[in-house]
C-alpha cells in the first residue's frame, strides 16, 4: 500500500526517530544519522517535531553534536506557530512552558493572562503552576487552552515520560475549556512543511514513533503514515485499535532503505 | 419534588458545605454550625466526604476547633475503604497521596508497586511523582488506578483548587489504564453510611457542593441530591447540562430549616 504511489518527500518526527532524548543530550538511534544523510542526497526531507522543551536552535545544536547533518531551516517546531496564533487572536497567555524555551515567547504580552499556552514543561508541571493555569481557564471569558502537541508520552533514555497531552487532559477535565493543538496532528502544521517542499500531500510520507499523533494524524490529512519500532514504540501497537499505519519499519534506516532501495 | 417523601436522614458533604478549607484551617460557612446542631437534635446525620488530604482524625479536630459539634464516628472518608480494597485485591500500591495522610496507609505493602492509589496530594502532584505513577500503570500487568474521589476542583479560602480527578484524567489519557473511584459517587460508599443509619436510600438526602459527584452521584444511586450555593458552587450550574438537583439551597442552614421547618 505504501508504495502504490511514488514517495517524493519525507516528513520525519525527531524524538524517537532520530534520537532518544535525555537530560544530558540523548543518543542517536542506530542508523538514523546515515538515513538522514541519504535522504538529503536522494530525496527531500523536512523534520516536523512537536518538541517544545527545546528551541529549534537547541534542537539543531543537539542533533549536530550527535553527528546529524541537516539544515536548521528544515526543522519545524510549534513554538513560532504558537506565537503567531496568539498574536493574531490578541490574547495574553499564561505560559506553562519549558524554562529553556521561555525566550521564544518574549514578544507576547503575558500580563493579566486570559488564555493558557502549554508545552512540555517537564519539572515545571508543578501543582501550583497547574492550579494557576486552571484558575485562568475557569475565570477567563475565552476559556482557551493552546497546547504545543498533545502527546501521551515520549521516550527518554531513562524510560517513557509523560508528555504535555496528559496535563492538557487534566485541565480539560477540571474546566471543560476549549482546546486547540498547535503542532501535529493539526493539518496546517503538516502542510507548512509540505508547501516548503513544493510537493503535494499525496507525494510525501510522515515517519514517526507516535502512532496517534504522527501516523494517524498524517493519515487523517491524506498523508501516508509510517511508524517506526523505535522511541516510544509499544508492541501492542502492531494491532492498534484506532490506527493502521501504511507501513511499520524497525527503524528509520530500514524504512529509508526499503523505499529508496538498499 | 424533594419533599414528596419524608426525609429521615441527612448525608452531608463536608468541604464547601460545613466549611471552606485553607492551609491554616479554613472557616465555617455561615449557619452550618447551627444546622449541624439542629440535625443531631431532630434527625439523623452522617458526613460523607471524599477528603483525602486529611485523616478522619484531623478532619474531626479541625471541625471541632471551628465550633462544630459532631461525633467522629459519623465521618466517612475514603482512605480506610481504599486500604480494605487494596488488601482484598492483594495489590501493592504506589501512593500518590497527601503527606499528612501517609499514616493511614502504613499497613499496605508498597514494595515493587503494581497499582497506583491517588488522593488529593496537592503539592506532591509533582512531575516526577506523576511520572512514577505513569510508569507503573504502563508497565504493570494490572494497569489499575484507584482514586479517592474523582473531583474536578474544590474551593479553598484562597479560591478554587484542582482536585484529584484532574490528575486521574492525566494518567488515564497517557496510559488508558483501568480506573476505580473509591468514595463518592460510588454507590457502595453512600450505602456504607446509610446502612449505619438503619435507613433505606429513599429515606435520605445527600447535600453537597459538587453537582456531579455529590448530587448527580447520589441521584444515580436512587438518593435525592441537593446542591448548596456555597463552596465550589458555580452560577452556571443553575442550568447544568447533566444534573438537575432535587433542590438547590443557598446554604446548609437554609436547606435544613426548609426541610425541618423554620
Amino acid at each position: 500500500m505504501l508504495l502504490n504511489k511514488p514517495v517524493k518527500g519525507f516528513l520525519l518526527d525527531i524524538t524517537g526517530v532520530l534520537y532518544n532524548s535525555s537530560n544530558t543530550g540523548g543518543a542517536a538511534i542506530d542508523g538514523s544519522i546515515e538515513a538522514v544523510k541519504r535522504l538529503y542526497k536522494e530525496s527531500i526531507v523536512k523534520f516536523v517535531s512537536n518538541e517544545s522543551s527545546h528551541t529549534r536552535e537547541h534542537l539543531y545544536e543537539r542533533l549536530t553534536r550527535l553527528g546529524f547533518q541537516l539544515n536548521k531551516n528544515d526543522i519545524y517546531t510549534p513554538a513560532p506557530v504558537a506565537v503567531d496564533i496568539i498574536k493574531e487572536n490578541k490574547l495574553r497567555p499564561f505560559l506553562l512552558v519549558h524554562k529553556d524555551c521561555l525566550d521564544e515567547f518574549k514578544d507576547l504580552d503575558t500580563s493579566n493572562p486570559n488564555c493558557v499556552l502549554m508545552g512540555d514543561a517537564e519539572e515545571d508541571f508543578t501543582f501550583n503552576n497547574m492550579n494557576e493555569a486552571f484558575k485562568i481557564l475557569l475565570h477567563s471569558k475565552e476559556r482557551k487552552l493552546y497546547s504545543m502537541g498533545n502527546g501521551r508520552f515520549y521516550q527518554r533514555e531513562d524510560g517513557p515520560c509523560l508528555d504535555v497531552g496528559a496535563f492538557v487532559a487534566a485541565l480539560r477535565y477540571a474546566t471543560n475549556c476549549e482546546h486547540e493543538i498547535i503542532g501535529k496532528p493539526n493539518e496546517s502544521y503538516f502542510m507548512k512543511a509540505i508547501e516548503k517542499m513544493n510537493l503535494k500531500k499525496e507525494d510525501v510520507i510522515m515517519i514517526g514513533d507516535d502512532i496517534v499523533s504522527d501516523v494517524g494524524g498524517a493519515q487523517k490529512c491524506g498523508i501516508r503514515g509510517v511508524c517506526v519500532r523505535t522511541g516510544k514504540w509499544r508492541p501492542e501497537w502492531e494491532k492498534h485499535p484506532d490506527v493502521t499505519p501504511d507501513y511499520i519499519g524497525d527503524n528509520l534506516q530500514a524504512i529509508v532503505n526499503m523505499i529508496l532501495g538498499s
